[in-house]
């Protein structure tokens, strides 16, 4: 005779959990058996919280960062520069940049870099936008804030190409030496850009 | 002026997502940013999942063990011998004994063990629902699958006292060696117990 298993709800609740990034097959056992015998577990709470982020988030129609309202917190935030605009890969990387406290301008979203080998062109991401919105309403400066590996420099050169015959100034974030980083940790390439990038002290 | 925040809602995921095991603040992140911004993530699945378990799983009134009806898949199966009867601690004990492949009886779970220090005595456990079981429907041998701790021997023990008077077997389940370990590694209590509990070969 086969051997009894957890009831369909929770194998098929394991496999969901599954899916989730950095969720393997114990902790997603893990978890769903905490949801349905922990006493202070309440799991109808968790699946509120991830039902009401599915039906509210969506893109922010300027820039793409998450929100419930046509425009984000950012976007809709007078006080903030638009003479400055700092272009990032993906809307998760725009938090990263605010908790810096180094930027008040705006930011705005490509959803994603140029990949060849995953069949990701310029015509998938927000690049005729924005071109649009650098020839309607045009920034002094765009801070390409972009990935530092071939794709992050592919799409930085593709969007410089465009942007040249526009009175805008393109800039991109420093490269060189992480902090806390000392030199016999630090890669060739990495060295090499910090070396190129040396500044007046 | 005050930074910028993710929208409350993913806020409260965040907050939710940190309360299962084993996840802590950045994975809490890095999921619900998962959820909101990969193609595949669809989270209302997962959201679904949640509230499928949450609202059909209980405990089945005889073992314990999760189900979604009024008997579980194991205290429904006739095949199952009703002449012998594994104690468990909590419904989780119950697959991997079951996975062992090595037991066809029926399980029970206490829903705990005695614990003075966290305010558990016999009557927060399934202890009379036991004992009226073995009065009305004797299986010929217990076995009590507890674990070997302060607590699993106090459990043990109480029970080991109750059930004294009615004509059932009790048996532990063997203390020893886990496989794989070597004497070198295991601790003074184990092997003390290994050998104590040594069988002719």
């Amino acid at each position: 005779m086969a051997r009894i298993e957890y009831p369909a709800v929770i194998r098929e609740l394991i496999a969901q959990l599954k899916r989730m990034p950095g969720i393997g097959p114990r902790s997603a056992e893990r978890i769903a058996l905490w949801m349905v015998s922990a006493k202070n577990a309440r799991p109808a709470e968790i699946g509120t919280a991830i039902a009401a982020v599915a039906e509210s988030i969506k893109p922010c129609s300027e820039c793409g960062f998450f929100t419930t309202a046509t425009l984000c917190d950012f976007c809709s935030d007078e006080s903030r520069s638009r003479d400055i605009l700092c272009v990032v890969e993906q809307s998760t990387d725009i938090l990263p940049l605010e908790r810096t406290g180094a930027f008040r301008g705006r930011y705005y979203a490509l959803g994603g870099r140029i990949s060849p080998l995953d069949h990701i062109g310029p015509e998938d991401l927000r690049i005729d936008a924005l071109i649009e919105r650098v020839r309607t309403d045009p920034p002094g400066e765009i801070i390409l804030a972009l990935g530092v590996d071939v794709e992050g420099e592919a799409t930085a050169n593709y969007i410089g190409g465009l942007l040249r015959e526009y009175p805008v100034q393109i800039t991109r974030i420093a490269q060189g030496l992480p902090a806390g980083g000392g030199l016999e940790h630090a890669d060739e390439l990495t060295l090499s850009r910090a070396l190129t990038g040396r500044v007046r002290v």
